[in-house]
């Protein structure tokens, strides 16, 4: 089997390029978009963008500067192909993939590097000081904020992008003290692989799990589907080196310490701006013996929100919680696929039909999923308790299958966004984080705007929203809405709702993001959350660590 | 009844001045300690140090200095007085305490202000920054790592501390999102009472909880008795205000985000070095309905620790765990109060030799303390789970009353350090923390270091320690020794045997401090654990946030 790295990737859009979302399987799909959006879909397929047709500027790096790269990591791990360069260049957010199919790459990386070890970073690093040239560290490259592109940079002559793809191994498993440590470059697949082996499991599994990686993971402080039992990345992380261009930074393999302010969580989210992380040691876990998910359905999202609030306030935590509001529980019904046995059809549509009498349904309440993953009878009570929360709020337990069937699911949806592009449908997604309760209001206030700055340009829409990775204190809400594009105005008609929707989140008390970073997409709203102050002290520590600025240049507002 | 802040402590050691330890109910003691360290105790009770027998120099601050910084604060609220400024300027370590009774305070401070507002500091800050003097922030003064200590400064005309104790309100609480909102001067007793009026409990702990206030929490991100539950300091913290020369820093009060490096997890831990930490906004929870604690006897160390290492990672998580090895366990039980029931200490004894017969000693076992807080019936269930663990690990349970016991003494302790002082007896606490498989190698050597250095000075030793604070990763360990104070060399032979544990600690994976931070006791093996870059990367935000360097000179090495 091939490595998940060493599958071939979209590059003007997300994910494998031999998989898509089988939208001829949902027959209900396209009408309703049809009508809740007044479009009419010509054809379900466009054809995919070709490379070649991308306008791609020769690459700025001199020959001198090829040879001493191919010097550090050999002449097979550098590459200024066509394809690397702007495969290196695009991220995965809706601005970045809509550029891209436009065959517009306006910041592409000079020259791709493959470093093999640790020192080769360092030597890479060196170098590209000395001939001022930007460094991008990659690790997936499926940033949705941003992140990856080799943004233009004052007085810098060119950008190298790192990709660590090369430095994906498990270095060393602790299962007593439940660490191990990898380098870096490891992709999710591979390193819950290497972790299976030994009977252990990290739990990290962000949407982009099977394309992104441990390094990219800690750097823009990433959040898996499990956050709720198991903690955002930050959280997981027991210690970590990073390569800046002063040298190497090494935290301590310790569970907890005094000792100043703590650098685990300055690199965490330092977004490649500050240097490369090259290896981290992880909590770690033993495998999960079950993965129980749970569908079930509430009369309204207010009743699963209080149920959520209860759970982790009672200390009954699932590892993994989604709430979806009736927006979201419709678009759900209006894509699934009708089971391809007409019996087991009926015997749904009946159930569903039984529910709608007894006050439950799909267009008025709230679907949602809880997982627990552990110990058979462990999980099983946990999953006990949690879902007796659930019914004391009105919610109808829908046994396990649909909970698996979302589980099974889980990493498809992303495809859709770019198919729906071919039909003249942006869609896009937003998240945020606040505390108990603001969380109804932001809510409300969110959606609001959205649907505003979609009807700004003469376009209906579909907004929905779900409610997931929960905290005592607080919850995420996550948003995906879809609209008409207006053609020719894309990138304005998303610039004008992403401004107004962050806006309308930092006024309610929200933050800018709980989960996807902030890149250069996030970072005007990130610098006002961080404040003037803020932003000194961040520049403080740049420039103590990258004096020269080369380090991943306009991300994070630096 | 006063606030905790208006009851007299002492200048030159531990607490209250109104309170001592009884050691003349513990009848064992004095002939224990004089046995094993092969001393004579002449007396029980030193007299005081005498406050006029300090050498201390004038204050360095002009009149015109003086009259603004009341202008600021009001008449009431500056203080130059003989007391306020020895009072401020020697802190609780051992060090500290020997230099004030020889009468030395090195670096006094210059002058004692007491601001009523957020506003009140900006002003402070900004007049102390165009007079060159340092600030020093002030809580309850009791770090034992020299937080609060003065040090000279280059280019500094002098310093003054700034105590927090008026800002002491609750600002806001937010029960529905489990969140409290504080002003930084407040200590631990009248926070939980502001919160038990409205049903509420934070639950931070330390040794000092009398004596010390939610500022001095943050900046020297300690941790609470019952931490293996609720967490550290910097995990409750949910947001945070700072006073920089620079301006005002303030984070987001949401549960989490991914918003570049956490700003509250720089805050957390910055020692003063960066501002004064004005606000917060911590993690509460609903009051206990019970505060279950249990004593238990392990046959062996080694059990307990293996006890606590399955709970933690089986999810069954008291909120506090002690650990005492067989040293520590039986000082306990030599320093022990004899029941005043003869009948009571006759079964006591009785129920000791029956403890004996099958195997278990408070002189080679492990004497333990659980404790579990929250909801009676989850408690107790949370509390069986955890008993039947240790029961598998050899641990025989004995019961709430010698659970009780401990936690009633939980605050006494300190007081006998500066009792013992005066038999010529030094004594003295290391922390640190590890991985599980690293805890037993570094117990080992830890201890086999501290009687080494003592018996360097020609001392016998009594070296004890306890498992303490655990994580599904590791644990920390906290380490008590006595010996025979070096007459005349006292600081000297400190030194040298904080020097030889510190070097093991490092050595054996641990960190120089789980919760007492930094200050400058700690600075060396600090800056060795940060390393060249970490240090790099802390003057990058100094010199942002603090440029003419006035925060706390001296201390996190800065």
């Amino acid at each position: 089997m091939p490595k998940s790295n060493e599958i071939e990737t979209r590059w003007w859009g997300w994910g494998d390029t031999g998989k898509t979302y089988p939208v001829e399987q949902r027959p209900t799909y396209i009408p309703f978009l049809e009508e809740k959006l007044d479009i009419k879909v010509e054809k379900v397929r466009e054809p995919d963008p070709d490379l070649e047709s991308v306008k791609l500027r020769k690459t700025r790096l001199k020959a001198k500067s090829l040879e001493a790269l191919s010097k550090i990591v050999g002449e097979d791990n550098v590459s200024t192909s066509r394809k690397d360069r702007i495969y290196h260049s695009v991220g995965k957010s809706y601005r970045d993939c809509v550029k891209a199919r436009m065959g517009e790459v306006a910041n592409p990386t000079d020259a791709v590097v493959y470093p093999g070890s640790e020192d080769e970073v360092v030597q890479i690093l060196k170098l590209a000081e000395a001939e001022s040239l930007a460094v991008v560290p990659f690790c997936g490259g499926s940033s949705v904020v941003g992140g990856i592109e080799p943004l233009a940079a004052e007085g810098l002559a060119g950008a190298v992008t790192v990709d660590l793809r090369r430095m994906d191994r498990l270095l060393r498993a602790d299962p007593e003290s439940r660490t191990a440590r990898f380098e870096a470059g490891i992709w999710g697949p591979e390193l819950e692989q290497e972790l299976a082996k030994r009977g252990l499991y990290m739990g990290h599994a962000p949407e982009s799990f099977l394309f992104s990686g441990l390094g990219g993971w800690i750097a823009s402080r990433g959040a898996g589907r499990q956050s709720t039992g198991y903690g955002k990345i930050e959280e997981m992380v027991e210690s970590v080196r990073m390569v800046t261009p002063r040298g190497v930074i090494e935290t301590r393999t310790v569970p907890a310490e005094a000792t100043g302010p703590d650098l685990d969580r300055i690199i965490c989210g330092s977004e490649g701006t500050l240097g490369i992380i090259t290896e981290a040691t992880m909590k770690v876990r033993p495998l999960p013996e079950v993965y129980d998910y749970r569908g079930l359905l509430f009369k309204e999202f207010e009743g699963g929100v209080q149920s959520v609030r209860e759970m982790l306030q009672k200390g009954h935590v699932p590892e993994t919680i989604r709430i979806s509001d009736a927006e979201e529980s419709a678009f759900a019904m209006q894509v699934r696929k009708p089971s391809s046995n007409p019996n087991k059809e009926k015997a749904i549509q009946g159930a569903l039909g039984l529910l709608e009498k007894l006050g439950y349904s799909f267009y008025t309440g709230a679907f949602a999923v809880l997982g627990c993953e552990g110990k058979k009878v462990e999980a099983a009570g946990r999953m006990k308790r949690i879902q007796s929360i659930c019914r004391r709020n009105g919610a109808m337990p829908l046994g396990k299958s649909t909970g698996l069937e979302w589980y099974h699911g889980r990493y498809d949806h992303p495809y859709l966004r770019d198919i729906m592009f071919g039909w003249g449908v942006m869609t896009d997604t937003l998240e945020t984080s606040t505390t108990w309760s603001n969380i109804m209001p932001l809510y409300r206030e969110t959606k609001k705007a959205i649907r505003e700055a979609l009807a700004d340009y003469d376009s209906k829409s579909v907004v929905t929203c779900h409610l997931s990775h929960s905290y005592e204190t607080g919850s995420s809400l996550y948003f995906i809405f879809l609209g008409k594009i207006a053609e020719g105005r894309e990138i304005e008609q998303w610039e004008h709702l992403k401004k107004k929707a962050g806006d309308t989140i930092l006024a309610n008390g929200g933050t800018i993001t709980h989960h996807h970073g902030v890149g250069y997409e996030h970072a005007p709203w990130f610098e006002q959350e961080y404040g003037p102050q803020g932003m000194e002290l961040l520049r403080g520590i740049k420039k103590a660590l990258d004096p020269a600025g080369i380090m991943n240049p306009g991300k994070l507002g630096l």
